[in-house]
């Protein structure tokens, strides 16, 4: 066991660094700066690039037209039934990386610190990180440590940017959906969200909701391997499913009608919803994809989600339509239909 | 003067939303940060890219290696004399970019605003960005903004992540100093840490102190097109002057030899330095290079920085020895030799 490379990345020893807790001099470019970097950091995400510790890494990417993705972490808190920020920070650019259809290649980690955040903290969110990033198959080539005092952040922040190279072929936009063409979804609706807001909340009885954080460049690739009439993909995260399917509808000019009934959310997530009189179409997921795929592609498209560990519960939701043009309608549980609008307020901050 | 493509992107009309201060729901995804997002940002980053409003940007990059960089500036005060956190967030991104010899290309830019900041700021924020991403030809492709709540991060932080392509035949390492280069640097030490250092302890006598951010991409165009034996670029950031030696000589295992007389320092920010107690070697620049050049063509490289707007004052500081490996060591205005380490601790938190 001990002399699988994997063993050993995931049981790096405990640091020894002259701190327990983050101090401003790990930030400041010096010494310390260096002895966390080196003692803390590169053991975790050691990759050819990284290891050199130049201000840039040069890498080589194959061929093709580059799917470039950023995005900060800022969710509070950072530890959460089923992830952490730092699974969510790799797998959430991952996802977005992979939702053109690339294969994500590499990515970089901005680290911003709080004074005081205890080292242990650090350590269990880089060790997610790094599992992420090694079951993503993505590598760590830079990265940036900055340290502010405390209360001028909250903990810690992740900015993740992730590089892939697009299949040649694919081409995969919000601006691409035709009438007729049906709209999928992964999975059910508002895990990730309820998850952090009741951990917020300390509310008791949803103990059991977890967040769907996970990487799905490899579901997308069989999806867009298996089917030729991928119109868009996109992860419904911030904003939930209601504005993804707004931001399609508004780029393609058509409308988009769902089925209430079709909608799948977990008995638990429900309930939390409906006692916090929150909308599940307005919680965001974080391990969940929306496929619009031509009529003729749905079935196929169904077969290859169903088929796959993180498409298990995938369902057909709607379909796109010539009618009320930018606009989403849902036929509801009892028959009437009522629009679907953007959420224009916050629900749920620092979600992600 | 109206038809002037950048006069218009320049003065964009001032953005017409509901409130005058950064509100949570800007960053949650619904109408609100849609709002923010074409009224405030995506007017002054216009590009093909970004306009697609996707959650990635799918880029053409020229065939070659690529160099990746990521930064995020947490910079106190985010306004100082010579620039603010916007111009040195794209400018200190490009340079790390621009330090490998790629031509900087495209860039990502990750927001993380706090709830209150006034949008006045943020606006004045977002143009000098743009006026920096247009200086230095590179688009903005993707971005991504977050709002946290008032206490949970301090104003602003912005994470810029650059992509650029090394040309053919360009390999630049910290690694590859021999005994025998000469060191040189492009212009005068320490502008940018004590312009930030004198704006935030309100030292009047200072007024004159200005930071020196700005983007050397062309700077080391010509350097690399002219000069084939340049080992190695960086940029003296954080840490200063000291830092930077030091890591080039521990990379490469040489000693570093140079010569205090030789250093060039502005009288104002001598005396700040002075008055402070602070090593000039020691705080952070924002648009000088370090460059390290065999001997046989030091002369050479010395003249082409000289003939470059942003290295008029450069001067040769130093050599690479045999003697001393990983040692760093300054020929003193007195004559005597004394070791030049990293700093250890903070002296100037939050420069960049």
């Amino acid at each position: 066991m001990s002399s699988d490379p994997d063993v050993r990345r995931f049981s790096c020893p405990a640091p020894r660094l002259d701190h327990d807790t983050i101090q401003l001099a790990h930030g400041a470019g010096g010494r310390l700066s260096n002895d966390l970097i080196e003692q803390v950091i590169l053991p975790r995400f050691s990759s050819p690039e990284l290891d050199c510790l130049e201000d840039q890494a040069v890498v080589e990417l194959p061929p093709g037209r580059v799917a470039v993705s950023t995005d900060t972490f800022v969710v509070a808190p950072i530890f959460f039934p089923g992830g952490d920020i730092g699974d969510l920070a790799v797998n959430g650019t991952v996802n977005d990386v992979a939702m053109s259809g690339a294969r994500p290649l590499v990515m970089t980690v901005g680290l911003v610190l709080e004074e005081g955040l205890p080292l242990a903290d650090l350590v269990r969110v880089l060790d997610s990180m790094a599992r992420a990033a090694d079951r993503a198959d993505v590598r760590v080539v830079t990265g940036d440590t900055k340290v502010v005092p405390r209360g001028a952040c909250d903990r810690l922040f992740i900015n993740t940017t992730g590089l892939g190279v697009v299949p040649d072929g694919v081409s995969l936009r919000a601006t691409a959906l035709e009438p007729g063409d049906a709209v999928l979804i992964s999975g059910t609706l508002a895990d990730h969200g309820m998850a952090v807001m009741t951990q917020r909340d300390g509310l008791s009885f949803a103990g059991d909701i977890a967040s769907d954080t996970a990487a799905l460049h490899g579901l997308i690739a069989e999806l867009v391997s298996a089917c030729s009439e991928v119109r868009a993909l996109r992860d419904p995260t911030r904003g939930g499913l209601a504005t993804t399917l707004n931001e399609f509808a508004a780029a393609s000019g058509v409308g988009i009608l769902i089925d209430e009934p079709a909608l799948p959310v977990r008995p638990n997530v429900r309930g939390a919803c409906e006692l916090l009189g929150i909308d599940p179409l307005h919680v965001a997921n974080e391990g969940k994809l929306v496929a619009v795929v031509s009529n003729r592609e749905a079935e196929r498209a169904l077969k290859v989600l169903q088929n796959h560990d993180l498409g298990r519960e995938a369902v057909q939701i709607g379909t796109v339509r010539g009618d009320h043009p930018g606009m989403v309608v849902m036929r509801t549980t009892l028959g009437a239909e009522r629009i679907i609008a953007m959420p224009v307020g916050d629900i749920l901050p620092r979600i992600c």
